[in-house]
């Protein structure tokens, strides 16, 4: 025993000595630190800053500054709603990550620390947590796009029991903003908690979900390897073009209808996505008429006008569901409800969704968690 | 098509209105950046700061100043070779990310920039970059953990084909460090490079890599789950007794060979690991003698004349390959060599192998380079 205990301190030692070569240790602090009262307190060590100010999702300002006591920075919350909440520090003008929480996620090509906070069963952040409920598989898969000219990769959620049934399951396509990837709904989005807490709770039926890269000249997300190192940007006009995410889509689809057990036509599809992905899921619906039963544009959609006869051809093959969710202070809340209105004179049965806020991970996962709830019955 | 225009620009307004809630925009530098004589430049921008530095694992100094121009701090190492490397910056003396790459991974508690680069054919960042070559998969799954009381989170790699075929494959279970979890090995790990590449160019066998989380009292990684939201830390002292994970390992591998298709068998079954994980990988070997047809030690050991007995079982069961590697400069080389040592006092078909340096990442990645080709053939 004295021997393992010798080995272990000189593990230790060396684990410490190499951990310095590139690595730092934890920083032995505890931020973010979520209270009784619901109130959250944040904490930084760095006596030398001169400022240091907290910005992030759940502030009523723009950003707040920390006090100093001995080195360390602090500040705490208001209480706070169950919710996914994001936030960076400013040190002395810079944006800085927290180095206590290690949990972060990335939007486009900036990195935030993210929590999650239940304060009730049934909340928001209720439905993106890890709860004591069977847990689906996310898998990330390559698949062969002849159109594209390359393996893409997407990523695949699978509902509980998938592996050791043989159940064939409804399909849900669900695609990213502008900027993003095939990362950004299984992250951010929180949709395998989602799913598994609503599948859980008998409010959504079991389903697969599929994130595809809706940029089909990318192969995959920025991080995945070294030739598609680059940084992300929010706007390019090429991707702005619906139509080499149409052209895809067929692949994509096929991909997943040979590869796990799916239940087809169009009663068995949705499709739908976030801003770009909104357009995305619009284009598609009208370019493939009766293959897709339910579309859920979040943030996102397209001209009626323009589209008349593909749009008529798509209500004659009764898509049951045709879903517009918008925030008031969105700025796509003027052609989401070009198109309410447009359906709404053309007596086309959509249903028009509109929350607060604007153009947020926030109102999209909320959008995910009530589209979720109206498919596949 | 204006129309269209127009509901880009006010999407594009929205977006950045948005994004300034808690999101930075992108950089506009490009950091790293590999040149073609394979040095590579690092910027960053921070006209307030008085010295910035570089640390990485490819500098031979713990790290170097970074000169400042205009406000952008600039440094160009010297021609680097293929590989995964990792590095950050430190401003007036605090580490701090670059913020223009996206690349990041996790070791433990604490985040570090990575990038990946290859400057020929078979060098180490060849086999860690996603090459063009048919891709495995890695899923993210959760299995019933009767004795941990909870469902547990385990990563899986499924070679290329995996879905598409009926074949059975033979397992490679691969253990984390201390401090590590299930994302260890898929992420600063590189399973899924390196297993493509090896099995493309018929190097290894098509096999299946289990990933799970050895610190049996953790459900999953930190940023998982908010009820589970930790900093992790290298050393407990309950991590250290390899019990737990002994006693869990049955509950894996019954899971994986009732969810996947597997060879089942000694001949089918390899268990290997880094540090605390190739502890692990010790005491579930001599633990099930008959049953680990290969065993791999990666910088973790254990003693073999307090386990003679176990040991004699062990090899009386022969299994192929019982192999022990670690960097010439690790302090577990201590005990790895007297493990050695004792193989061939009893005659024990051990193979030993020594690399350069110390108890790091590089290493762990090369182990599982050479160790995988010479499983299951």
């Amino acid at each position: 025993m004295k021997k393992t205990l010798a080995t272990l301190a000189v593990m230790a030692l060396s684990v410490t000595a190499s951990a310095q070569q590139a690595l730092g240790p934890g920083t032995g602090i505890v931020s973010p630190e979520i209270n009784a009262n619901n109130t959250v307190t944040f904490r930084y060590v760095n006596p030398k800053a001169i400022t240091v100010k907290l910005t992030g999702d759940f502030l009523t300002e723009r950003s707040v500054d920390m006090k100093e006591e001995n080195g360390v920075w602090t500040y705490t919350s208001a209480p706070l709603k169950g919710e996914l909440y994001s936030y960076n520090f400013v040190v002395d003008g810079k944006r800085q990550l927290d180095p206590s929480n290690v949990y972060m996620n990335r939007d486009i090509a900036t990195w935030t620390n993210t929590f999650v906070m239940s304060t009730e069963k049934g909340d928001a952040g209720y439905y993106y947590s890890n709860n004591n409920v069977p847990h689906g598989s996310i898998t990330k898969i390559w698949y062969d796009s002849e159109h594209a000219g390359m393996d893409r990769r997407l990523t695949v959620y699978l509902p509980h029991g998938y592996e050791k049934s043989k159940a064939k399951y409804p399909v849900l396509y669900l695609l990213h903003g502008s900027g993003g990837d095939e990362n950004a709904w299984s992250e951010l989005g929180r949709t395998a908690q989602i799913l598994d807490n609503l599948i859980a709770e008998g409010k959504a039926q079991p389903m697969i979900v599929v994130m595809p890269n809706g940029v089909v000249r990318n192969p995959s997300a920025p991080e995945v390897n070294e030739t598609n190192m680059f940084q992300p940007t929010m706007m390019n006009s090429r991707d702005q073009d619906t139509t080499p995410m149409e052209d895809e889509f067929p692949t994509i689809k096929k991909f997943v209808e040979t590869t796990f057990r799916v239940k087809t036509g169009q009663y068995n599809t949705a499709v739908a996505g976030l801003s770009m992905g909104g357009r995305h899921s619009f284009a598609i619906s009208r370019r493939y008429p009766g293959t897709i039963g339910y579309v859920g544009m979040f943030s996102g959609a397209g001209d009626g006008p323009q589209n008349a006869d593909a749009l008529a051809k798509l209500f004659a093959a009764k898509p049951k569901l045709y879903w517009i969710a918008v925030g008031s202070a969105d700025g796509v809340k003027v052609s989401a409800s070009a198109l309410r209105d447009y359906c709404n004179q053309m007596g086309y049965p959509c249903e028009y969704y509109e929350s607060d806020g604007g153009h947020i991970w926030k109102n999209w996962r909320v959008y995910l968690t009530i589209f979720a709830q109206k498919l596949f019955k």
